[in-house]
């Protein structure tokens, strides 16, 4: 991919996370990957939304050396780049403090699959990290709040659970692409709502049945999806 | 009706369902009937909102032959037939995600009429269906959907109480047009909202007495309708 | 007051409840009276928002005799003419089903006084109508509905507490004019709201304290007001 | 600062709390000061805020003696007076009567630090004021107000702690400029809609850890402060 189309991609995420209501202020960062040149392109730090152009968009390598240095980028950069190095499948990442989202990660409760909303984005509830040790504060916070991503996901596959809530903080989601990224930080947060609303309404509901997740999941994501226009994955 | 009226109905039905922010990305999908001919329009699978138009509406029979093969029908489409040849009364189908009657699907409790504004649309609860046997998931989902609403709907009037939550799903609503459909649907979230609301500030809320529900109902609907210039049913 | 400039001011506080969100599809309606005719103007029934004019405000009598006769007035005006016969201090009904009045009609819960956003426009807790009897429900529903809310205003000055809240139902509010009234409908909104969440966060709340209501009721109403560019009554 | 500018200022930072959605009607109040000249400007008492002009905003002296005596200056110019002459630190003030932090106030909760979006602007819980006596509400109602607040921020540092809830009224924000204060007001909105969302999810909720506190509170303010594009505070 081109940089230019990859800045422009991520720019046009970060400005989606906006439109869609996820940020307030400067909150909040998108990324994408290109995979072949290594190259993360991010959001600069603490520019306002409706001044951002492409060219602002900052470029790093992989292991976060300035490609090109106009801007500084998002103080979030080591999170993504952590992400990047972890999950090879994902190709953008995006951090918000949308509402819902982040009440439940500052209530340290994960987000329970109580819907097929839910199902037909995340093959399960979406995780909070473990609070970070005062050290890890002290000395690499944004590297280590992204290993605390990273163990918390597991042994599962990042592409079936693409968000996790970091503690206290809010969430971090992915996708394949940028815009996938952005779609899923948008479900994200009308499925927290749902489920925050829902778990007042009934507190000890359970989880929606295996065979119900499966069947939404499996319905728009992997080899045999059917949804849309293509019958294959979206 | 020719079929490109009906198709123009059931576009505007789709979009209303936006406008009034029943829907979140390309969740919820709407279908209207000729009973004339049998035919039945409903809304593509997975096409953007703001992109749709007339001609991608897909029409099928009430067994679900397509008719114009253009593109693929909305996943839930068996749902609609079922409802469709179940209810000869109906003229139009809608299925959303809308938030707060995707809460009360989600926590498996019916809507209870609360107030006149539910009473106004709905004479009575509107029910949730049961949860699908595993073996329903996996050989006939959308289908066996539908017959779980029927069969929760059982003896009443589907004109009378025109919608069912779907199991950890959301709502399916329907009406005598698509444009009565899409203001049941409008309604039915107005009323989940506020009877979450109400349920939360006093638990153990009774129902409003049945005088003054069939009060509101008849007034809006039926034979001795009062309601609105005509002094008939609207 | 011309009846023209009567029925201009009734078409705008009626639009004005729509611009401010506390009615949904036709629910609702405004009226005013000119207290030397004895005329009120009232919203025509079932007709949608956006397309009313001046010319289809329903003028009546306060015994509810048709001025003039092109449309069917709201199914509500028995309502609004009890008020008016009751309180000749008002000027202007409005009704509403906006949510979070009407949630606490629906709960059978007054809203109490529980900040100074209320004690500005409410001195004192605004009232719930008791439940009418089968007998009124069947005979004369909508003055009977008007009976209630007189009957709960009991001896307090209908100008200090400009609101009641039908029991299942909604609130009736009022005001000297009617954009007076059109303004104490938004406010008690946003005071139902505020209080409702008030009452979820810490539930045995009390009100507060009759000297802090009394200073702000008083800043902006009455003789000895101080609010505002007049120093006046507003 | 030119007074022009200072008017300027303010009446800006007056239309960004309206289309922040933090006030309705014409509730709330910002006002700036010029350290130098020890003049303040204030938005005029009851004027909608959509006619408002730069010419309108009152200047007074610290000690409230109108500048220029066009207009009648807002009715709680006397509390800001109280925090300007407290507070050397400070630039500008703004009150609002925005929903959520209204409603810790109207239930006289402190807003506990629950999450990294709170300690990005506020070093702590944001407090609530003591109730004033009979007296106080009597005699000098406004001023009292003020020194309620200055009382309840104590040795902290107001720069540090730029809010507090007035006990049954609301919030009164404060910042180094009329911009600071607006954004202030802003984040102090979302921070207490998601805290009173998470407490309601998870009551007995500790506040974050002191470090991570810290961590985020000094990331954006003071001497080592890193985020922006200048690497120093904003």
């Amino acid at each position: 991919m081109l940089l230019d189309a990859l800045k422009s991609a991520v720019l046009e995420a970060n400005l989606a996370t906006v439109r869609s209501g996820l940020v307030t202020a400067t909150f909040g960062n998108a990324s994408g990957i290109d995979r072949d040149s290594g190259t993360v392109a991010i959001k600069p730090s603490g520019v306002p939304y409706n001044e951002m152009t492409p060219d602002q968009i900052v470029a790093v390598s992989l292991d976060g050396a300035l490609i090109d240095n106009r801007m500084k980028p998002s103080s979030d950069l080591d999170t993504h780049l952590v992400l990047y190095r972890a999950f090879p499948e994902i190709g953008a990442v995006i951090h918000t403090h949308s509402t819902y989202a982040t009440i439940f990660a500052q209530a340290l409760v994960p987000i329970p699959p109580l819907g097929t909303t839910h199902a037909d984005y995340f093959r399960g509830a979406v995780p909070v990290t473990r609070h970070l040790s005062e050290e890890e504060i002290r000395d690499r916070y944004v590297a280590a709040t992204g290993d605390a991503i990273v163990e918390v996901i597991g042994d599962r596959d990042p592409l079936e659970v693409p968000a996790a809530l970091v503690a206290s903080h809010g969430p971090f989601v992915w996708g394949r692409t940028p815009q996938d990224a952005a779609l899923n930080a948008l479900i994200l947060e009308e499925v927290a709502r749902m489920a925050w609303s829902s778990m007042m309404l009934r507190p000890a509901l359970p989880a929606i049945p295996d065979a119900l997740l499966d069947r939404h999941f499996l319905r728009k994501h992997g080899a045999h999806a059917t949804y849309g226009q293509t019958g294959a994955t979206r």
